[in-house]
């Protein structure tokens, strides 16, 4: 059997990265078949192993061999790191982060890798080393334009049909076949990912999904006939719901995933519900991409308290899912 | 010492209202000094007594007299209803319990009961008696243009600056004069219920609240230059705050109240977090318009089964209200 090659992205030096990925590493129930390959630097990892006191032995990864030497391994990145400032956005941590995504990425693209879990990175500190990205997302749509954001836990499962846009621009999307293709590819997406049987409940735009034209026409005029035409393809798809209640009626049901037209319509919800559980992947990409719901939390990096729990649940997502 | 008079509207004939109105006054703990006078019909009300075997006695009111003789006692508002039509729409329910809200309107512009509390009316059966408005706020918003929607539980509060308009209207109407008003108009409403100490967090319209203009304007146009101008008017307001947190910062925190911009920012948290507990207020009238904060419930109507719960608040919040 060929093992499983989960890639690991470290994040920002300067946050819990290091820390949440290790302490999720250390406390997981390891499924046997699996590698874990850490991008990151070994001065970062030998400075965070030490810092919280981990009883782990992490091999730098030989990059002529086979990535399956070990159970846990570094891949070495180069940065110009020379000691980890931690707390505050910097340039050479954001150089750094970007530098093991983009490594990641690459390994994945040729296949080396099957999935990457990316522990947080700041957008500041990108900014600062002069990258143009938003985050991880923004990145792979360039590469992949059909990528969607979704957002998993054992509560709530959602996917984004936009995201980070204006939300002006957000409604101007909301076109029928812009819609139709989207559940398509969401749809395939969410086969590839072998977790089990699904359904979709596609939240309206308007308030009460807009009430028979009454309180807006998009529901009408676009979301119900691209639901009506997913239908006819087959899709176990329902809607258009009332935004402020579709996502009571997917609470609870693992198998149900609630389509948002817009970021905060999904996210409100999502944030109230998850907080510290929940697991941004991102579809429609040749791989599996995904992170904790949560950032780079500065204010308490390097003091050991951070909880890694959503980070264990990337971990665990990616494992568990086919690709 | 004059008794606090809460005129209650027992809604549609149809629905729950009556079984939730009349549990609600029998569980509750009464305020001495308060008066409650139902505006129904007879029939109605004999009809959900003797249906749910509670042990009330309400006497009709003398119109003449004082509206203070009884504990509890029955404005009787004239309606064509013959016999109850329980959990359907209904032409002959739509006016009833129209014309018990419209009586009850009357008496509190006269000042003869000092706050309304209203059970769920179906709009559906509103149409049938071909009453145009989609509901009680729209009612009272035609003579109170300034009427605001709120929602209020132990657990978060919230008033929306817009609420049954297309989404597309709701950003339109997000101008710095507007935003300004209702802030004004918002604070003195809210002074005036003696709630005590309280203060405001204004979401974002965008994704991060705009990120600095990165993903939209409306915050640094408009909704920015409102709060700096409403803070040097000596308002405790603060934000525009992430529309996918600022609920969990005002979560359990009674003195805070999330201005939403439109109608679902505010719902989807309100409706997760406060299902069944919720008293929607419409402030910004000469006197306090409360609600449970679900409707008709024809599917369970006269089961006996309904949770008075949203309605026991709906009163109680007009009780301590000062108005």
């Amino acid at each position: 059997m060929i093992p499983k090659k989960i890639g690991i992205t470290l994040g920002d030096p300067g946050g819990v990265g290091g820390e949440i990925t290790l302490k999720a590493l250390s406390s997981q129930k390891f499924v046997s078949g699996t590698n874990y390959i850490l991008f990151g630097s070994r001065l970062l990892l030998d400075e965070e192993i030490k810092a919280f006191g981990l009883n782990l032995e992490i091999p730098t990864l030989n990059k002529n061999e086979k990535f399956s030497r070990s159970f846990i391994s570094l891949y070495e990145v180069e940065t110009p790191i020379k000691n980890i400032k931690r707390g505050i956005p910097s340039k050479e941590n954001g150089h750094a982060s970007f530098r093991f995504f983009e490594e990641a990425v690459k390994q994945a693209r040729k296949g080396t890798i099957t999935s990457i879990v990316t522990a947080p990175i700041s957008k500041h500190s990108w900014q600062l080393a002069g990258i143009k990205f938003a985050g991880h997302t923004e990145y792979l749509s360039l590469i992949y334009p059909q990528a969607i954001m979704s957002f998993w836990s054992d509560r709530l499962n959602i996917a984004l049909f936009t995201h980070h846009i204006p939300l002006k621009k957000a409604i101007k999307r909301i076109r029928k076949d812009a819609l139709l293709d989207f559940f398509l590819h969401l749809n395939s997406s969410i086969e590839k990912l072998c977790t089990g049987k699904h359904s979709f409940l596609v939240s309206g735009l308007n308030p009460h999904a807009g009430e028979e034209g009454l309180l807006g026409r998009e529901e009408l005029d676009e979301i119900i006939p691209a639901i009506e035409e997913a239908k006819k393809k087959g899709l176990p798809i329902s809607g258009p719901f009332p935004p402020d209640t579709v996502c009571r009626n997917a609470f609870n049901h693992p198998d149900k995933i609630v389509i948002a037209l817009y970021h905060d319509q999904g996210l409100i919800a999502f944030k109230l519900l998850s907080f510290d559980t929940g697991v941004n992947v991102t579809l429609g990409l040749p791989f599996i991409r995904t992170s904790p719901d949560h950032g780079t939390a500065f204010d308490i990096a390097g003091k050991g308290i951070a909880n890694p729990q959503s980070m264990a649940e990337a971990i665990k997502f990616a494992v568990k899912s086919c690709k």
